[in-house]
C-alpha cells in the first residue's frame, strides 16, 4: 500500500514516522523525501530506519526499515514546521501523482494520502482543488465520488463542495445511478454485495410529492436503474431516520447522499476522530485521513495518530490485495 | 402539567395508563375522555383509580387517583383500536385545544401531548397541518419554532415541512433572528443563559461566500442582532461539525438548523426512542412524545413508555414552576 508523506510543514510526516515507529506501519511504501523523513525522524528523536527503494518491491516483514520511494523534491531544509511553502505544495503534490501512477500500474494496491495545503499547493498549481480532483484527472477518470466511512458504514454524496442550492439542481437521475454504481463497486471489491441505502432529498423523502418533486422525479428512477443492474438498492429513504437504521439497526452497509452536510454531519457525529476519508474512483483505492496539515501543531509530536490506521484499515479493506482481512 | 389523551384509536391513552400504573406521572392533569380510559384500563387489565377534575386543580400527591379533566366527547365505545375514526380525530384535537387553554389560564405549567391521527382529525378538520400548527393558532401567534431535544441538546428549525428548495428561500434575516430567539426564550425559562450555535445553510457555512451566499448575506446578520440583543449566539458555523461540537464537547446547549433534515438526522442518530418534540410558541410550554399513534400495536400493551418520560421531563425543565428540577 502507499502512504504518501503529504505537505513537508504540516503534520503529515510526522504522523507516518510516529506510527512505523511505536507499531508498524504494516506492508507499506511512503512516497516522499527522504531527507525530510531523516531530518524529521533527528527532530522527533525517533529510532526510525529508513531505505530508499525503488518500484516493483516484494511485501514488508515486520521489523524491516520503512521503505521510501524517494522523489528527491525537498532537502533537510525543506523541513519548516508549520510554514507556508510552495515547494512543500509542489511536491505534496507530485507525492500524490507518482503513488497513483505505482497504483495505476499495479504496483501497489491502493493509495492512502496524508494532509496537504491547499494554499501552499495553489502557489505552484492555482487550478488545484483538492485530492479527490487531482487523483480523477490522473486516473483518466470523470465519474467519482467522496465517500466517508467510519467502522461498518460508508456514506457517499452526490456532490460536496458546492451551494446548497447547486447540489439541488445536481440531483439527477445520471448522477444519482453513477454514485450509487460506484459505491457498490467500491465496497464490492472483496466480494461482497452491499446493502445500499440512498437518501431522499426532501424531508421525508419529499412525502410522495408533498414537500418537493426531486425524490421521486430524480432519485427514484436512480434506484430502480441500479437495481435492474443487480445492486441492492433501496430509496428513496427519509434521511432523518436512515443513519439511524444503518448504524443501530444495521439495515444498511453505504448510504448515498444527495448533499455535502446531509453525508458529513451524522458520518462527523459518529467518527470525529477515526472517520475516513475515501476516493471512490475506479480503478485505483484512495482513502485519507480525515483532517489537515494542522501547521499550528506541526513537528511537535502532539498530532493524533489514529486516523491513518483507519485510513490503512480502509484502504486493504476495498482493495482485492488485502494481507490482513 | 396537562398531558392529553390523544388519539383513543391509537396509543396515547394507553401509554397514559401503562405509564402511571407502574410508577406515576408525577403532577398530571389529563385531558381526555375519562370513559375511553375506564374501558381502556379494563382492556389491559391495569388497577388504575380515575378521578374526574375540574379547573383549577392543586399539586397532586403520590399515589393520588390519575386524575382526568374529562371533556366528555368519546363514550366507552369510542374505543376501537386501530381505527380510523372522525370522532376519534375530532376529540383529540378538543383535548389539545383545552389543554392550552388551561395553560393560557395558568392553570397547568405546560401541555404535554400523546399522538393524534393526522388523518383522522383531518376528517373533520381539513386544513389541519399538525399539533405545531394547531397550537400556535390557539396561542394567537404566529412566531414558533419546531424543537427536538435529546438529554442535554435541543434543537430548532428555521423551516420543518417544506421542499428543500423552498427552506432554503425561507433562510431569511428575520426568521433566523426570531427563531435564535425562540430559542433562547425557551431554554432561558429555567433562569439560564443558553449557549447557541447557528448552523450555515451551505457547506463549510459558504466558506466566506465560496459555496453560496446565504450565509453571509442572511445568517450572520441574524446572529449578531441575537448578540446585540444579549443571546449568547454564534454562527454561522460549519453544519457537519456542529453536533460533534455540541454533544463531544459540549459546547452549546442548543442548535438553530435551517432545515429540517440538518437537524432531524443528526438527532434522530443520537436519539430515537426517547427524543422529545417541543413546540417552541410564547408564552405556554408544550413538549410532545417524538412517535405517531402506531395504530398497528394501539391497546396491544406493547408501545413503549419511555417518551412520555422524557416529554415530561423537558417540560417540566422548560416550565418556570418545575416541582421536581
Amino acid at each position: 500500500m502507499a502512504v504518501t508523506m503529504g505537505d513537508a510543514s504540516g503534520v503529515g510526516p510526522e504522523i507516518v514516522l510516529r506510527r512505523h515507529a511505536s507499531h508498524g506501519l504494516g506492508d507499506v511504501v511512503v512516497f516522499g523525501d527522504l531527507a525530510v523523513l531523516r531530518r524529521g525522524a533527528e527532530l522527533l528523536g525517533l529510532d526510525v530506519e529508513l531505505a530508499a527503494v525503488a518500484l516493483p518491491v516484494a511485501a514488508s516483514v515486520a521489523g524491516a526499515p520503512l521503505r521510501v520511494v524517494d522523489l528527491g523534491l525537498l532537502g533537510a531544509d525543506g523541513l519548516r514546521p508549520g510554514q507556508l511553502d510552495a515547494a512543500a505544495g509542489a511536491a505534496s503534490r507530485a507525492y500524490v501523482l507518482a503513488a497513483t501512477g505505482a497504483a495505476l500500474a499495479g504496483h501497489v494496491a491502493g493509495v492512502v494520502t496524508m494532509p496537504m495545503s491547499k494554499e501552499a499547493t495553489q502557489l505552484g498549481d492555482p487550478g488545484f482543488v483538492g485530492h479527490t480532483e487531482l487523483i480523477a484527472a490522473a486516473c483518466g477518470v470523470e465519474r467519482y465520488t467522496m465517500m466517508l466511512a467510519a467502522d461498518d458504514l460508508a456514506v457517499t454524496h452526490v456532490s460536496t463542495h458546492v451551494a446548497l442550492r447547486q447540489a439541488i439542481e445536481l440531483v439527477r437521475r445520471d448522477r444519482v445511478r453513477d454514485v450509487i454504481e460506484l459505491t457498490h463497486l467500491a465496497l464490492a471489491r472483496g466480494g461482497r454485495r452491499p446493502r445500499i441505502a440512498v437518501c431522499g432529498l426532501n424531508p421525508h423523502a419529499g412525502e410522495h410529492g408533498l414537500f418537493g418533486d426531486e425524490d421521486e422525479r430524480h432519485i427514484a428512477p436512480a434506484v430502480a436503474d441500479a437495481v435492474a443492474a443487480g445492486i441492492d438498492a433501496s430509496g428513496p429513504l427519509a434521511a432523518d431516520t436512515v443513519f439511524h437504521r444503518a448504524v443501530h439497526r444495521r439495515e444498511f452497509d453505504a448510504i448515498v447522499c444527495m448533499y455535502h452536510d446531509q453525508g458529513h454531519a451524522p458520518m462527523k457525529l459518529l467518527a470525529f476522530e477515526h472517520g475516513v476519508n475515501i476516493t471512490v474512483v475506479l480503478p485505483i483505492v484512495r482513502t485519507s485521513v480525515d483532517h489537515g496539515t494542522a501547521f499550528d501543531i506541526a513537528w511537535t509530536g502532539q498530532a493524533f495518530t489514529g486516523s491513518l490506521d483507519a485510513a490503512l484499515r480502509w484502504a486493504w479493506r476495498l482493495s482485492d490485495e488485502a494481507p490482513e482481512r
